[in-house]
């Protein structure tokens, strides 16, 4: 996609330091990382969201995004990954090309995780509802709603 | 495995919302929200991290993923979708059985990003040669090392 600075990596008119590639999917350092040596993997083809890849093409991303967490631990003998993907501008997505974090983790680097609320009496079950009602495919299968 | 919480909560021992469940997959409601709807994604069999994860059932968990997140999205009518997933103590994870996590996101809920910083002259080259060596299968492929 014209003007997509990620498909602009993919076809090397911009530069970029690769750490894996094959056929439809790439991986490459981010240049602000969050942690030295914090990778983004992406589909080659132009996808915004998660939501928008092809599960195919997904399954092959996932597995790199696996096989590069590895990598990276053993590399950077890091004491744990962070794996994150932004979808959409309210979730913090700046490049609309769909893109995995790995982030090599370290005790004490002081990164926190959001924190974490509570539901109030039966809004649970009402949230799950909802939910369920868009994968209704699957309602059958549930032994415990 | 025994006093795994999620092993507990895949065979029904402990109470869950689940959203979705088929022969190797559960989707369930966190208990405690980072924004209501919060939902995690696992392997019914146990293993600890994304590393450890075998790739078949890997490939299944990502397309339940994305399926969650376009429930959950549409369900909720959120703005976005962030996916994260913690991978050892160091990186925030609390629970050792893998687990993807999708909060649903809405403009000015207010959580924020990691800051993200920089690298020093010639460091990024260092960081992405290290990473290579340990995906050294695909160097071969790699267009623009």
């Amino acid at each position: 996609m014209e003007n997509c600075v990620f498909c602009r990596i993919v076809s090397n008119e911009l530069p970029s330091v690769k750490v894996y590639e094959d056929d439809d999917v790439v991986a490459f350092l981010d240049i602000a990382p969050v942690n030295k040596g914090h990778v983004l993997v992406i589909p080659k083809e132009h996808f915004e969201t998660i939501i928008d890849i092809p599960d195919d093409v997904l399954k092959k991303l996932i597995v790199v995004v696996k096989n590069v967490s590895e990598a990276v631990k053993d590399a950077l003998k890091s004491d744990g990954i962070s794996i994150a993907m932004s979808n959409y501008k309210a979730a913090g997505q700046v490049i609309p090309h769909a893109h995995f974090h790995i982030i090599p983790r370290f005790h004490g680097d002081g990164l926190k995780l959001w924190s974490q609320g509570s539901y109030n009496d039966g809004e649970m079950e009402l949230f799950g509802s909802k939910i369920r009602k868009h994968l209704s495919d699957s309602n059958d299968n549930i032994k415990n709603k």
